[in-house]
């Protein structure tokens, strides 16, 4: 190693202990923190994000990278060093486009504007929250149009979250997905058969939840000596390094799903984190690939394993043993019910057939406001019409509708990720299937390992290694597609409503 | 203000951000991190510091400082602004004589050393502890030479914690105690006069003694909408900013005492820290004017109030409720309880005519590991010795022995502050009595408010504008003597000893 590639990796990871810190911070923020320090802790993430903007695009790692590039410029382009010296540059490059003052301009405004948004979604008043919007609307084009793009502006912000996929391409998967979804959900609707709930209503004790929660998420592989569970009002997945990885639940006590997939979902995020490569810790190859990788992740975790008809044969003795009302109900009808199609207001609550409609909807908004073909304050308007054209629905309060994500206090482009994730998961699942003899099996066994360790080996150890496009297309053969989503979608639910 | 100065206030504000965030560091490891991130975490935390260290250190603060010294030369010296400068600047000099390698190898060392002593205190086991202690030794010594020191190496590192306070200052203060607290115990003893403790003692149920000290230290003034209480293995007080003042506590079902004092003393230092000038938030200003004096704070509202004749009457119906076997034992009985004198092992179990000698046994050691006169290995017979010397009796384990406390994980000379602390609370609390028109009166009738607002004039509102002793003789119109605390301590026990 030469002495300016050390020197790299050293100003590297001192900028990974920054941000895990930084982690911290946030994970803080929104599980214990008190209420009255809102403000302080805005400084405080303000002040380690911009000394990470600093040292990403300082003199120091801009002299570095040049030195390392031209000293390894005739080694493996695929190699360990190349990669991340690749990775680093793009970074730099992108840091170096936006100045320091932006940076901690936003992530103030941001911590302020999470604020607004817990009070606001409490009184169901997006007027409170608009101002705030706007703010964020207007540091984001600033953003955007010192990033450069070439075609969209969403393509400046899908660069960071998803490297090297465009607003066209996820336009593309969405037309191919809209159709199938909309023609599915309404032969749904038309076949007028409908599914029991029942047994995922009633009271159930959150203590309860809590452990029976922490027993599934363990039971698929979350390690809790490098991670722990804590209640929130938004749930979600930090990492303060590959071993500290924390996921977050809100209970609920009237309805058992809600904490339960969460859970699972948040876990399928923390054995990514968990399983990314610790022999790269502090270098850019032990971080995720993409949002969209990460979130195949969390969904396949959720639905493809946890709402799977042979999931809820294997955890039916487990809810029975925290829930006696269980026993009420056998694995079909848990099967079903897990498995309800139901337009409804709260996209993490969405079922898996309208979820993307969701998703299409919240990405429709964003292009319309970054296209400036939508004013912040028309967004309830354009959100309910979405929601009844889409789902025939119309949401009693802005809670329920444009104030339910907690995405806009820190920016867009946050949400194409989560149809990304859907249709990489299920492309994943089909290569796994064929890779392992017989996974629904497994599943039924109780048997996560051998699941676990395709991942781990196929996605989770290449940490940043190729763009999400490429990991997929790499690992499974084809290029990215949503025909397994919309085959698995049609199969599932043309048996289960029997159209 | 000139722009010099505003430039130090950004750096100063800079500074004490990432300090802040440190602290949430050590408080997320002290609470509720999984174990297995602890390199992880003590990566982050040398990081944090060597950048703190940097800035407050480098150029741009010597240049600054140097400037901001020679505009504000001919103003008045005890203003806002020349203090804030005088400050910084003795923690420049302080800090320049330390390299940044030095800093961040302890820092990392500290974080480690600390996983280690919980293992060893679970397992009794100094000799898994001794190799850990000698590195943090050696570290401490290479400190104290390159900071220096007049007459005594421990001059060093009490500048750190008691700015102007000598190790021959705090000796003196021992020997008046000494033979004072000698003479109080075997009095006591040669009384064969005894107190029933029995009533603390049972099985007291873990979330209703939570729910109990809650109240108590929300009745004294503690502000949890900038705080919160969570459970450690060793109880202490951290600020995360004025706004985010946060203490811990150690239940222990079998003893009341333990976890219902512990919550008391970390509220008082907590008071202190919710009671700094907020309106110098992130200037040298907004600090503790020392660990002694921040001890007075925490001792005077545990033990003054706290295990007052008045305290005890005023609580009794809230214990009774919460427990209902204190309907067993009255106001007075209860008073006789917490203030049993009776030699034992942990110190901050210890009641208040024993603790010193608890402080005084540690001082020792400490100096004679700085002087060289004890070896670390000796460490547990040296322990031993002096526990039989001063308390006629010998712990039954390292765990209740040279292995009870946290501090020596960190360094070396913590321990002065506590009698300091001590002192100073009854030179604070007479001069409170005289000022106040009968403040036994106030705690019986729970009213907490004007003792609170008196500290808060006078002693936490000042911040870090004085040096501790001065501070004291300022408000008291004394200089440092331990008299207060001998007279207040042979009072009380002659009374509940009948000497």
């Amino acid at each position: 190693m030469s002495s300016s590639f050390s020197d790299f990796k050293t100003l590297y990871s001192k900028i990974v202990n920054i941000s895990e810190a930084t982690s911290l911070l946030f994970w803080d923020q929104l599980t214990y923190m008190p209420e009255g320090s809102s403000s302080a802790r805005a400084e405080q993430a303000a002040t380690l994000q911009s000394i990470v903007h600093e040292l990403s695009t300082g003199n120091e790692m801009k002299d570095l990278l040049s030195k390392c590039e031209a000293e390894y410029a005739s080694e493996d382009e695929n190699g360990d060093t190349r990669t991340m010296l690749r990775i680093a540059r793009r970074d730099f490059d992108r840091g170096t486009k936006l100045p320091a003052s932006l940076v901690e301009e936003k992530s103030r405004h941001s911590t302020l504007a999470y604020n607004t948004w817990v009070k606001a979604r409490e009184r169901s008043d997006f007027d409170m929250f608009a101002p705030v919007l706007k703010k964020t609307l207007e540091l984001t084009m600033r953003e955007i149009d010192l990033l450069g793009y070439k075609d969209h502006p969403y393509d400046a912000l899908l660069e960071e979250s998803e490297p090297g996929v465009t607003h066209a391409q996820v336009k593309a998967v969405f037309s191919e997905l809209k159709p199938a979804l909309i023609s599915l959900i309404s032969r749904i609707k038309e076949s007028g058969n409908s599914v029991d709930v029942s047994c995922l209503h009633g009271d159930f004790d959150l203590d309860k939840q809590r452990a029976l929660t922490t027993f599934a998420v363990k039971e698929i592989g979350y390690n809790f000596s490098m991670g722990r569970q804590d209640p929130t009002v938004h749930p979600f997945c930090i990492s303060m390094s590959p071993q500290d990885v924390r996921i977050t639940t809100r209970y609920d006590a009237a309805y058992f799903s809600a904490a339960f997939y969460a859970s699972m979902h948040e876990a399928g995020h923390a054995l990514y984190e968990q399983g990314l490569p610790l022999q790269y810790a502090g270098t850019p190859l032990c971080k995720a690939a993409s949002s969209g990788v990460h979130e195949s992740q969390s969904r396949m975790w959720e639905n493809i394993v946890g709402r799977s008809r042979e999931y809820c044969t294997h955890i039916m003795p487990r809810f029975r043993e925290y829930f006696p009302s269980f026993s009420n109900c056998d694995p079909e009808e848990l099967y079903r019910a897990v498995n309800c199609v139901k337009p409804s207001f709260i996209r993490v609550e969405a079922d898996e057939a309208t979820y993307n409609l969701h998703v299409l909807l919240r990405f429709e908004i964003e292009s319309a406001l970054l296209e400036g073909n939508l004013d912040v304050d028309d967004i309830p308007d354009a959100w309910d019409s979405a929601m009844e054209e889409y789902f025939g629905i119309t949401p009693p309060s802005d809670a329920e509708g444009c104030l339910q994500d907690v995405h806009w206090t820190g920016g867009f482009g946050g949400f194409p990720c989560y149809t990304l994730g859907n249709v990489i998961s299920l492309q994943l699942w089909d290569k796994l299937s064929m890779d392992l003899t017989d996974p629904k099996q497994l599943i039924l066994n109780g048997e996560f390992a051998p699941i676990l360790t395709w991942l781990r080996e196929n996605v989770h150890s290449q940490g940043m290694r190729y763009q999400p496009f490429d990991l997929v297309e790499k690992i499974t053969g084809t290029k990215i597609t949503a025909k397994p989503l919309i085959d698995y979608l049609n199969n599932k639910y043309s048996e289960i409503y029997g159209i």
